[in-house]
């Protein structure tokens, strides 16, 4: 027999990696909550004609697609028409579906836009809901990079007000404090990358321009700038890109590095310089992004006001999200701490159509995605996990055997009626191995109920940490485990 | 475009049910921990070697089989060897590594076992482990039968004390009572079945004999016998296996309905008489399946003494629990519930050797499952939902534009740090839009923050159960949401 193992790229979680998973899992559940956000849960498989098409050609090369069952069961007739769709298999990256019709979730957002366009007459619009369960990709694995992944994903569907983009800032704000993880929040808008193609006198190498500036945490604002010439940009053109977007950034971060001050010391200068050059210009779509990114941050600099979180929010002029659906106001977070190297740990933005892919228009949402796995590595290198997850029940019983375990068994209902968790060492083995199982586990208590204490009604209870062991009433006991 | 649609036998689940959903799990969760068990989780995916041949010939058909990727962009070759195992794909029930080498995971006992197996130095013996995952089967969708369904599994490894399945018993009694589902228990050995053949001079039919027992609650005790008789049992053969199941049954029914009544009344007569009966007969697997049932009953005793329970244990020869790896005692729980027609909501057993599928020998074991989707149900029919799980979010403020927005905005944060779930209408929308929205998404309270309000720094809250409407201080209004 072979030694088992699990497919590259998939985790088992032990049950101390389960516990500070559903640590975060919580915190950002009852924040969603909180906030009027429902959740929602959908299908592991999707039928594959739902995910083709919607991510890119190099999506459809990754998305894990589910043989069709029964396949050796079918009529020689049949045989033959799937062994001519076999050989399309074997030409396409998509399938056919005589060979599989289901595939795995790729993404959380697609599912979501799917199930709003079939259950639209039920919903009430705006439909806020929360989404966090796993989803599958066969990229190549690497350090942080998984097959099976979880995703947690918070959007409005069905409203365009920017208070919905300023609830979901006061959600990042929020958890990430709750988390105990110093963030940087970068917003920026979509229209104002297609004011920036369009001022430099290349809007239809507004593609160019938004994949050349995504690089820039990765290639450096040089790197852009060569990228940007490569794809055919005139000088011109190229210091006009740079003028807007670095150059502004650079003057947003020494004036205003943090936006939550924005209420007393109104100096948004970078997005003044943004605004005259769109104005002289008359470039509409630029105003309209500074506009709403101007109206967000005003929303939120309310809802902020009771709050007193500890990060910030910064306009980032570089902030391009990928090639993906956005067409408004984007948001991205990284961790703000110096030690801690890590590429963002969330991110978002409105789209307008999303649920036009399934026939209904229209209809504009906004959303944001906390990235958990990364959560998880992050919290671990700073050490702000809450250190009980690590455990589990607070107290083992030792089984000395005979009337001494019917005791045990009692005095062990009771501490758990009084809501503690507990457990007794199921069989009467050496003390010596009952104890190395205590140690292993890690308890904090170790109750020796033996014959005195069992003829005395108490028990003795031994603090692991400490050292310490004393005897006890059941009561003081509890006492003891709880506080 | 055609209508979207998802999987059959696939679900989304709504906020609402996600919620009582959630109310399940956390429940048995909470119960689990109190119990000292810790959770783990596998990947969906597993090895396809690693499942095949684990649940019997039917079980390796209905495992869903994931395509590899990459098929289209292999070399000529390798397309070559794709061809002839794409062949055997479709002549064999299971399918070759080159077109599929992983698999959606078929039930959370299998991967447990492969989890222990490949962790066994680092994992602190006896393993209490709970897992609640969802699972994969290709069956053929109907009437609660899915897909896709959640598992839910607590098991103890590295242990046979019967301290396990006392401990077992109490954890099924004290969840059923958490979700107020009235149940029965029902408990057999695996020993005792296997006495049975014995006793009846059929040692070499004990799986005919188990198979037909098993079918009881469908068939009825005629069909029972009926198919023995067609298994080719012989009349006395008959009559002795039906004298030592539903004979005694009907006496321990009749006589000692509640075996938590048992300290007091000691009269387990169908025992006694299966014992004599073995005793007479020196079938030894049969009194220590009796012994082991006696002692689990008095551990469990002890265990309930200060629980007070509401539902009950039986004794029931008629149990068998299919053709499963169980060897010691079984258990079932049916809901006990006068008007609820379902299956069993649970069960579970002790099995000597599940780890040595994967190497490791000698590894006993004991779990029990809840069936999550039949427990729902059982609960959505007798109406013991807690009924706050239906809405979320208790109050929505109505947004009046301006500065009442602005006010509004204000006020919705200060009862968000109060710790109530609140939301605001994002869009200064017409009122009766507005009141529209807050009806179907069945909100306790609408707060209206208008112009009044605002000067006097108040708020009116609409009641929407009773109807009446009051200006009240925003620390007045949380009191009133708060309830």
């Amino acid at each position: 027999m072979s030694k088992p193992s699990i497919p590259q790229g998939t985790r088992d979680f032990s049950p101390e990696e389960v516990r500070k998973r559903q640590y975060i899992l919580n915190t950002l559940k009852n924040i969603f909550e909180l906030y009027g956000f429902q959740p929602l849960e959908t299908p592991s498989m999707e039928n594959l004609v739902t995910l083709t098409g919607k991510y890119g050609e190099e999506g459809d090369r990754l998305i894990f697609k589910i043989l069709n069952n029964g396949l050796h069961e079918k009529k020689e007739e049949d045989k033959n028409k799937l062994n001519a769709e076999w050989n399309n298999v074997l030409s396409r990256p998509y399938s056919s579906p005589v060979v599989t019709e289901r595939a795995l979730r790729y993404d959380l957002t697609i599912p979501f836009a799917r199930y709003v366009v079939m259950h639209q007459n039920e919903l009430a619009f705006p439909f806020r809901r929360y989404q966090m369960q796993p989803v599958w990709r066969a990229d190549r694995p690497q350090k942080g990079r998984y097959r099976e992944f979880w995703q947690c994903d918070a959007d409005v569907v069905g409203s365009t007000s920017l208070i919905n983009e300023a609830e979901l800032l006061s959600i990042y704000m929020e958890a990430f404090d709750k988390l105990k993880i110093p963030v940087k929040v970068k917003i920026n808008s979509r229209k104002i990358l297609s004011a920036i193609a369009e001022y430099c006198g290349a809007p239809d190498k507004l593609v160019d321009i938004t994949v050349a500036i995504d690089k820039a945490d990765k290639i450096g604002q040089v790197g852009v700038l060569n990228e940007l010439y490569q794809k055919g940009l005139s000088d011109d053109q190229i210091a006009k890109v740079n003028y807007l977007t670095f150059f502004i950034r650079e003057s947003i971060l020494t004036q205003t590095p943090i936006i939550t001050d924005i209420a007393e010391n109104k100096s948004q200068n970078g997005l003044d310089i943004l605004e005259q050059e769109f104005e002289r210009n008359n470039i509409k779509i630029g105003l309209e992004g500074i506009n709403e990114i101007r109206k967000t941050i005003d929303y939120f600099t309310v809802l902020a006001e009771r709050k007193n979180f500890k990060s910030s929010i910064e306009i980032d002029m570089t902030l391009a999200r990928g090639l993906s659906y956005y067409t408004g106001v984007i948001v991205e977070v990284v961790c703000a701490h110096p030690d801690v190297k890590m590429g963002s740990i969330g991110g978002g933005g409105r789209y307008d159509d999303l649920t036009g892919l399934f026939g209904l228009k229209g209809l504009s949402g906004v959303g944001v995605s906390f990235g958990i796995d990364r959560i998880y590595d992050v919290m671990d290198e700073l050490k702000v996990f809450p250190e009980q997850l690590a455990v589990g029940a607070k107290a083992m019983l030792v089984n000395f055997g005979g009337d001494n375990e019917t005791y045990a068994l009692q005095v062990l209902q009771q501490i758990r009626v009084a809501g503690v968790a507990a457990e007794i060492y199921p069989d009467a083995a050496k003390f010596d191995k009952q104890m190395k199982y205590a140690n292993k586990r890690g308890f904090a208590y170790v109750l020796l109920p033996g014959d005195e204490e069992r003829q005395k009604g108490m028990v003795s209870v031994k603090n692991f940490t400490t050292g310490e062991q004393k005897m006890l009433t059941i009561a003081d006991c509890i006492a003891a485990i709880k506080g």
